[in-house]
């Protein structure tokens, strides 16, 4: 087995340095902003789609620096959903990787608008990163916006999970909503290394696949954990689906069955990469941690 | 003088028709995010970005069709900022070019969302424009997301604009504030075309000073209509800034001295337009267009 925590370990300072070159400087007018973006940013996230990244760059040899300016936007652009999903009109929550949520520490405009700048600036970042040719560049852009917006992104996915509260929702709806809102990002993050290395058509979808199982996952892990987590292990407020009335993967099959579900989707995510041979241990390690996650 | 009348209802129609190309259908999932996109781009604006932009591409000799899909851009990311600004916890403002405002005609969550989407797909759609080169593209998004975000665009300047709010500030903290939150997407607006059409750095340095003053001028008049026209007449609420106790030119200089400011600022940005002799007559019927508004 490859050493995953090593490698999330060198993913995480990588990303976090490029972060911390790419975000504007706290001591940089409109301080409160620039403060409120890099709270958000620096809050303790796992880096998990940034760790994705690299992990297929890896696969395909392609150097981590090549990425580097793709894992940051990657996270930007999560950060950017995670202030947005916590304010009071949306989600309404006031703890996140077990501190104050950007509306709670700083306040609810300064939090919009900390979230539309780390959103503007992830395409920035991609768009002025020399390391790779223009037409990929291109290429990235294009596709992260489609996985932020509307109507295959992650926007579309947390307009259709607010519609869906308190509603009756069948395991079809549910899994549109996730592809959406968790999907989407998870599978740009693997595909954007796939691109940025000249991927073939074949590994790329290969790729493509692993990644959208990983994506559904990652949502039935997150599911299990609200319910069987405390909020102090979770660093989120736990229980928080039952009590919001939200249809899950746990509320709709059960725990145990959920678990069953996890666990054949990881299988499903493994079968993807049998495409790459041993060449994808990090990847498939990556989907057995995901499936053992305790936060 | 050429007839910018009828120049600016073509760049209307040409902009609106790409932006219902571009923008998701109402009857595509999830309806409601998309009739609210939809709701805030085509509630009647008067385009003002967009015929910019066609204006500097005409100056130009650059076919109109070239740079459409960045006139759309623009006014999503116009749309996007219209849509926050209005929310309660930023300006809280129920009106908008007299109809009601994204929020209140739809609701909350959804108005983040829908400006969320509109700046998402204002990047995507430069990166898909196949009638530019890739450079000019990549150079569109990162100058596009400069003007959008911080330290130097118009998420900067609400945020300056917001901490203002019954304080005191002088004339230059006033000029900050409109040049980020005004200034910096005209700006992009004029250099986009000038930029899409291989202009000179001389012809660019010129299309830049005179959008600068522009941007100003627009912001001048902006404060005078505040005070001088009535909701009615604005369609959106009349006497804000000084409910809201924000600083603006009228309350620094008074309404003369504010109108004197306005005419200097126009004669200003038609002199930044001698460097193109009569080519550049829309540009300074724009400009004495912009002087005279009265809505």
């Amino acid at each position: 087995m490859p050493d995953l925590t090593e490698f999330s370990k060198n993913a995480a300072r990588a990303v976090d340095a490029m972060l911390d070159e790419l975000l504007p400087k706290e001591n940089e007018e409109p301080k409160w902003l620039h403060s409120a973006m890099r709270w958000s940013t620096f809050a303790g996230g796992k880096r998990f789609r940034p760790t994705l990244v690299f992990a297929v760059a890896d696969l395909f040899d392609l150097p981590a620096e090549r990425v580097g300016r793709t894992a940051a936007a990657v996270e930007m652009v999560h950060t950017f959903s995670l202030i947005h999903d916590d304010l009071p009109a949306m989600d309404d929550d006031d703890l996140r990787r077990g501190k104050p949520t950007c509306h709670i520490k700083f306040d609810e405009a300064t939090a919009i608008l900390a979230g539309d700048a780390l959103l503007a600036l992830a395409f920035k970042a991609i768009a002025d990163d020399d390391g790779l040719g223009t037409d990929i560049r291109l290429k990235l852009i294009a596709e992260l916006a489609e996985a932020t917006g509307t109507p295959r992104g992650m926007v579309a996915g947390q307009q259709l999970d607010i519609l869906s509260e308190d509603k009756e929702i069948d395991a079809e709806e549910l899994e549109r909503i996730h592809i959406h809102k968790t999907g989407a990002l998870i599978k740009f993050s693997a595909r954007s290394a796939a691109l940025a290395a000249g991927a073939s058509v074949s590994d790329l979808a290969a790729i493509t696949e692993y990644a959208s199982k990983l994506g559904l996952l990652f949502q039935i892990t997150d599911d299990l954990l609200d319910v069987t987590q405390s909020t102090d292990v979770l660093g989120k407020t736990a229980g928080k689906d039952e009590e919001s009335r939200k249809s899950t993967y746990v509320s709709l099959y059960g725990i145990e069955h959920a678990k069953v579900l996890a666990a054949d989707t990881k299988e499903a995510a493994i079968v993807a990469l049998s495409h790459f041979d041993e060449r994808a241990e990090m990847l498939r390690a990556i989907a057995t941690a995901t499936l053992a996650r305790t936060a």
